[in-house]
């Protein structure tokens, strides 16, 4: 059965295909840099955005008509893998995540609960056995449910952090059984709302304990995929431990957790806390910290998470860029963690912001490689720090200077001009790489 | 000869005083907690706001009125002083804090900028002698001057790097002459206008050699006091690197820094990075590193640094409340980076500003003792997270739950709903307190 | 039956009670400025957020314990009517407020719709006369419905316009049976998510087509109470076309309809639109278009509405002033459009929110009148204006100046220096104000 | 003499050009939808930032290299006359725009002032004529000068309002002999800083006052050009009074001056006020106030105006096509109300800036009108308000439905979902043309 009849595969059909559901700029097997498109940006589907959500707001209902409407419980879990096979088939897109909540239902029981999730997990190997599609990653939704009220690992309630490590531990062994590629923490509710009513070092403190434990078990039964912590600023909560890279950077050091983790950094996570996407991918990647990507964007006119499809060719370009500039995603990827407008509600809508997505984010690999291929940035870079390869400059890198030795060096030396940063001139140069690459 | 001839030595006079140039609630020899006002608050006045700047704004020239209006060059800054130390001692303030170009001006050298330095230093230094002023701390201003176009540490031009070592050398050397209890950094345009032209890899190192030889030469000359970072995120370079508390601690860590610097919270800066200001101090507490507090405030409306004078009774209340947990301020305190606005542009507007902001501080150390004392917070926050306390909590706590522990525990127990956080309550408790105490 | 059994009749017990369900400064008949308490305030329950809503947020599922929990449709509907009027009875408010869709569920048609809604609305119609508890205002729910995915009155399908038109005629008629004393629109999803499929002039005019034919009606069956336009700048669209009070008051005055509308100004609307609350209060008031308020506060540190209770006594303070200014709030009130945390989930809460707003206020309410009766801020403002009396400050009031008087005045006329705002005394002041009160 | 002795001429090279300074987009003779790119963009200089600013920022002296440095008064200002006709050739650019201040120095008083001013302008309008350059615009700088630290027309004293009376006097004087084809207001310091202090009503009062003596002085001295308000919500002042576009409308309507005024929409500012510069541009056009655009743009993580040369391709195809909209900008024009960064400090960065926003602007010119041209956005409008067309939907728009007729038509029928907005699909559409026209 068709879940999404009405689509054919879709297919490169080049950028003056009038065709809405072609590719106009990703071509999976085209050559860039050496290696295919489809091995560079490695995209992935959320399950959660294109199969469970169903388009309510805080000031609305659901909106989405989906061709599983209509089913319950199991069997609604069961269609929802079938159609999604059928997606990433049509899509062409050769991985996807989810949260464990995202594709079954929960019991009363956490006992129940794994008991329904083993049931789709089954499904879902025997469909990737047969599709070729991978798990990119896997997670634990540990915020929608009541009891994570409070936050999981950082509740006030000692059986709630129980609760959360026990479902990690599931979620650690789902993730071996799929030979899911990395897992990933994203905080959800892991912040508070006010400090008048907030340990905030305890909370921490159990933040990294549970982390450990996540090591450790990952350990104790094989699976060796990449943890990765994703920041988010706010929302749901008033405040996240997780606030940006640095932040999470300097968690992890805290706690002796900074080398088995990295970071999956979404871009409209970034804005959120005040950054550029292409900061956060660069803090991370100079930090030996970039793990895989959330590819989606922000509104910036807004203050809340929109996840609307990465549509902006600046924000993929320069992404792309710093993703170059790290040897590429490694075992990470490009997950759209985006969803169709509320007011998007047909499923053709799906493929249209996939397409989108995936169409910007070629463009901007493509733009990006002519970008390092011509050293258009790293020769400007170079010759703007080149006093640092001068005697004096070497002194500062070698560490032979010091306040004595470049005191006496400057102390009588008159002022000189600076040279220009040249700003206006680059932001040119690369809108003439976006237009005619 | 008197600046101010107009205004007495500024006297306690209660609450229901209406003489706009009394103290209503800063009473320096009343005891809180065990300790004097005075012994608590420290405070100190930022010298370039209240001596130096001269009320421009990025569409104005300047206003300010002052008696010292008339004079230039090395005269101006002697009246300066004489000004200063008048106005602290009718302030009835102990402390102050300077960057190095408020207090002199510069040469076309730095020989002969230091030796213009060198003359008001040692004006200062009687002046302090003979008035038991302090100086809380003194920073270099590497920012204002166009050789800073790129930076400091972090310029592209290792001439620039070379300046601001030296630069700090002689700005080690005069805290060590006076006496400073703390030396401070500020970022001040430590950071980047656009990626596209940035090494931020190279800049984040450099700046780490450059405190790293700060320490060394510090120990080589003897200087004692506390090296401070101060966190902001933005303005005036689009990104600055000590962004926020967190970030600043991960940039110490990574260097291995952190335990020879701690930080200089300003409350203006923690809420442009998205942070109220007592969570800034609270990461800075957890992590050891409260060193210090600029007490200003800044609009929450407006997405550019203020530096209001501090009437937030809630700020100042919860702040305070962070500073007694803390143990105080040790060698720190409040200095008043804040500036009168633009229209408030007659000599006594001075007064007026920091007796709103010493009134408000004081008021809100008298809150958070009572707070502390009634322990109205401490007892809910133990009560909440009681069951960490419990036999499943303890194990958490002393590490020797896991995954398997952890899930056996949980794993047929049914769902109970959570405790209330009681966010609207505690509310109220915090407005009787602040209007009853 | 009682479904807060626990809680007795909240009574006023003044600023020392440890009660925390007891007024601290709300008494209803304390006499302020010749009217007592209850008079100026005019309290008002928002049906929604109390009886309706259970705190469900975009990442969690509802959390609220209700003692209505358990029940379905139309027999939900009826015992959250009689909860309603225990709670307007037990914490002594005399009004309450709703959307159609709060008191009663949908059919499957308007016609179904609507008889539902009349079996509750003659319910309640009979709980008012027993009680007499009055109805501030209703309003009808127009963006829950997937129907109004694109709008309401500005939706691009005529089909929900009609029965926009119908709803509301509904609602009229709903007013005109409970006596409302107001009628209120709230755009709600009267807004656009992107220009790109936009026809923003006919929305425009579709918009003020409705309510046109809203006076019409009212006038028709006889419906006197007052309109008013509550303004939003965004969420859940983009952009809201009741951006704030000058954007409200423009299209009032563009579509001839600033006659027949006022406005209710909420807090929390005000600050996402950049505004302080007291600025949209003031706006409204000089343009005689100050309606009714919805009592709340925002976050200034989140970028979406959170609907808080007031707390923050800086804010009512400012509000109330502007409120006495307008001579109170004639046919309107104060409504808590307030919900209490998601973690605040125990009925108790409900109580200790609006106790925390209404105390925060009436000591606002007393703070404001005292500043009125001692014309502190009057005597500043007239005496700073006061070169508007002086021989050509007249004439340019009166109209007989021209440019040419104007420049033969100054033209040769030096520099003055300018007088002193005043701002840092007038906030210390207000300090002193609100704590000494 | 040569000022800009190393720049030839800049001409139009074509897309594939490596010459920094030569146009890749805009060719002034090219012809798009009938006109030619010079006749559509009609693109001006702006004074101030070109020659008159140097570099400062709120933590930072002058940066800029000049050919001027060294001149002083009235030398200084005729070299910048020089200066700025021959870069106006080089950088072929028609038009230019002014504030009083920008091009003469002030004297004591306004006399002085007026006649330095006199000397400029007279030798402006000589190479006016001998070049056939045009002025777009001039205005009047009443927020530099401290006289203005509380507003002009807004000011607290009456004689700040003489002065600026008799300055606009004299500015449209100017704008008469110059033929300025617009004058505009831009509200500068029209505002306030805090509400404690200020008569809102007075001062809005007052600048309806000023505005209508400029309309009765240009009547009697026969200037006919297009008066024009620019909005912005706050800096300098924490609240500007012309806060948006429909504030702006308001202001206008309120005091019957709409029909006098347009207005002149600047990115930066639209952006500051929560809108998209589209947003401004549609608001101002369906109102018949687009009077001509501030063509630059802010940084959207960032507070304040940072006025950034346009860039932003996206931006300018968007603005472009609200422009064609409009039938063009008719007496306005595009001017770069943009600075060069502070790090931009060589003179040819000027040419750097201007070259890179004429290139955007073009480029956005040539998609928005083969959107235009192509339907795209307008076919989908059209069809998506289809039902307008209907027979209900003309009733709604023909003013012959009332609330009856649309109740009796939807009372029964059962709810049909609606069609889809195609976001999504809409941008990839977008950023298709923008690639490839
Ligand atoms: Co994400
Ligand atoms: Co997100
Ligand atoms: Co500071
Ligand atoms: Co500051
Ligand atoms: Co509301
Ligand atoms: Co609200
Ligand atoms: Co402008
Ligand atoms: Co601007």
């Amino acid at each position: 059965m068709a879940y999404f009849a009405d689509v054919e595969k879709v297919q490169y059909e080049g950028p003056k295909s009038r065709n809405p559901l072609a590719f106009k700029y990703y071509n999976p097997t085209e050559v860039v840099l050496g290696k295919t498109m489809e091995e560079h940006l490695r995209f992935a589907v959320s399950y959660w955005h294109t199969f469970t959500l169903q388009g309510n707001d805080p000031f609305g209902l659901p909106t989405m008509v989906r061709p599983w409407d209509g089913f319950q419980g199991m069997e609604l879990a069961k269609k929802r893998v079938e159609a999604a096979f059928e997606f990433f088939d049509k899509l062409n897109v050769n991985y996807f995540c989810f949260h464990d909540r995202d594709i079954a239902p929960e019991g009363s029981t956490l006992r129940e609960t794994n008991h329904n999730l083993d049931v789709i997990v089954n499904m879902i190997q025997e469909y990737m056995k047969s599709s070729g599609k991978k798990l990119l990653w896997n997670t634990a939704n540990m915020f929608s449910n009541p009891r994570f009220v409070h936050g999981a690992a950082t509740s006030a309630d000692a059986n709630v952090f129980a609760f959360a490590a026990a479902q990690v531990k599931k979620g650690l062994e789902v993730a071996k059984q799929l030979g899911a590629e990395n897992y990933v923490f994203w905080g959800g509710r892991e912040g508070y709302e006010t400090l008048l009513n907030t340990d905030m070092k305890l909370e921490l403190d159990n933040m990294a304990r549970l982390l450990q434990m996540a090591c450790d078990y990952a350990d104790e039964i094989g699976f060796t995929g990449q943890f990765l912590l994703e920041p988010k600023p706010k929302e749901p909560t008033k405040h996240q431990y997780d606030f940006d890279a640095a932040t999470t950077i300097s968690f992890l050091k805290t706690h002796g957790l900074d080398g088995r983790f990295k970071l999956n950094i979404e871009a409209n996570h970034a804005t959120l806390a005040g950054h550029t996407f292409e900061h956060e991918l660069y803090v991370s990647r100079i930090h030996n910290a970039l793990g895989s990507v959330d590819a989606n964007q922000g509104d910036p006119l807004l203050g809340w998470d929109t996840d609307e499809f990465p549509t902006d060719l600046y924000s993929t370009t320069l992404a792309m860029y710093q993703i170059l500039k790290n040897g590429g995603l490694h075992s990470g990827g490009l997950n759209f963690d985006a969803k169709v407008r509320r007011a998007s509600m047909t499923p053709v809508d799906l493929f249209y912001g996939h397409i989108a997505g995936m169409d910007t984010f070629a463009r901007g690999l493509q733009v990006a490689a002519r970008l390092t291929e011509d050293k258009v940035l790293d020769n400007f870079i170079e010759e703007r720090y080149s006093s640092y390869q001068s005697e004096i400059g070497k002194t500062i890198l070698d560490g032979t200077a010091t306040f004595k030795t470049l005191e006496e060096y400057i102390i009588d030396k008159e002022f000189v001009v600076q040279t220009s940063g040249r700003q206006e001139l680059l932001l040119s140069v690369l809108n003439q790489y976006l237009l005619e690459v």
